[in-house]
């Protein structure tokens, strides 16, 4: 029973064929061994039409899949490099001084303008990363002359970047800030600390702290 | 005429069959009522391997238009997430102070350095968000300190964030900047007022506005 | 031998599927010139719907194919539009005064922070773009009174924004800062020149150059 296509249609269709000159299936060669009828030949025929087609949606449907597969995979990279949206933006809010105190002090942005993925808390005044990447971070603000402001932005327990100025009792007020890109792990902590005996101003909006997610590094 | 495959290979094929111990079909048991010839038992067996993998071509593409279908849905996220080139950066320009005004007024950059996306209008100050999203604004003024300065970042009547520095006579001049998050419906306006009887200060690109979108919420 | 599988089922199944009333092979009308024997018939029936099928699924390929065409094309578009993360925060760092100097000159941010894409050169101060895009740039400084601070970002060889203050006796320092979105050529320089006579603050990471790709334009 391994007779192929080939095998049987050469024993129905072997004459026929051949008088025809008609290779219908276009597997090579049929051998003129028996004869079939017009009908039963005519079905061959189309039956091996049929099983070239079926062969040749087999090897398209292979190359299909290679490809789908190729661009899920790609995709997938597509999504993993999409960043969540993880920005925030708030000020001290309030009136008057805030400090100076004895000791520094991290800075706590109470009102809080823009937080979201929720990253920064406006009790503890820190940022904590909710997935590792790359961030931007940037900090303003106002102080009087009476005492100096000196404000530094902390990773975890590290400085990074620092503002500040000297009181001055000619200059009723300065104004500073920074920014950084820093490449957090999930988990770190970012804030601002107010230097012990220094002090920034609240009112207006005017102390602020904001900070997004770049992206994946 | 409801004969499956089966029952009309059982007509032909049934004793062959039964003799080589072959189910060509793979389609189960095959009755042993009828007998058929070799050439015609060939082509029936022919024929069911023929069914079978067209059944599994018919499966297989049934799931390849399943994850197609799944890619397609997820580029379309993908290409939605893709947030437009939405960004600009002006400075005051021009020579000397820019106020002191009788009222608040819109801070007018019209030394435009980008503009993609043509939001901010170097006619009327006023940058309008073409589209929903989270946007980034940072302004940076200098003043002289003949009067004070008072510059506050709003979106639509609402303050934001603001910086600004008292009259000075001793300090000759005064910086400021400040940063912001906002997420803005489109159309919303977002732009910086000068206080009433203060002033900034025009000359090389020192004061100035910028602002981007960094994507969908 | 151009008999299509309507003629030649003509020949076998007229009869008997004018008896039935069943059009198998959904392909229209059905001589009735000749019979066949219902096994025969049987076979033909099946064999027309599988060719059926068989239409179908090269139709349902040919659309999937135009489908993940087009699925390819959006996928390259996507990855074509992802920037790569070029980013750098780097602080003049050191002790005291940089400056005065009797020319202007490059100011050289040596303590690095952060540099994905080696795009910034702690050696020359140079940020060179890798790419072609939308750039961010961020620049703060601090400086004592006793000389002024000019600090102005430069694209090649044209200032784009500036920063600065006088010299003070009465006031002990000044703060400043600038920022600009620049859309910049593949090789182009950014970097922050500081004005002749005038000097910045080293010590605490307080006078800092920092910026980011944001996309492509």
């Amino acid at each position: 029973m391994n007779f192929t296509i080939l095998i049987f249609l050469s024993l129905f269709c072997g004459l026929i064929m051949a008088e025809d000159g008609v290779h219908a299936l276009g597997t090579g060669t049929i051998s003129e061994k028996h004869s079939c009828s017009p009908d039963m030949c005519e079905l061959m025929k189309e039956f091996g039409i049929m099983r070239q087609k079926l062969g040749v949606l087999e090897t398209s449907l292979k190359d299909s899949d290679t490809r789908l597969k190729n661009s899920e995979n790609q995709i997938l990279e597509l999504k993993n490099n999409e960043r969540p949206m993880i920005v925030f933006s708030a000020a001290i809010g309030g009136d008057g001084n805030i400090g100076p105190f004895n000791t520094d002090t991290t800075l706590v942005y109470r009102a809080v303008k823009t937080n979201i993925g929720n990253a920064y808390s406006k009790i503890t005044g820190i940022f904590t990363a909710p997935v590792e990447g790359m961030y931007y971070f940037t900090f303003f603000y106002h102080a009087r002359g009476a005492h100096p402001a000196v404000l530094i932005l902390m990773r975890n327990n590290h400085g990074v970047v620092m503002t500040g100025d000297h009181s001055t009792s000619s200059d009723g007020a300065d104004n500073g800030g920074n920014a950084a890109f820093l490449q957090l792990q999930r988990g770190d902590h970012v804030y601002v600390r107010l230097f012990a005996d220094t002090h920034v101003w609240r009112n207006g909006f005017i102390t602020t702290f904001s900070g997004f997610l770049v992206g994946h590094v």
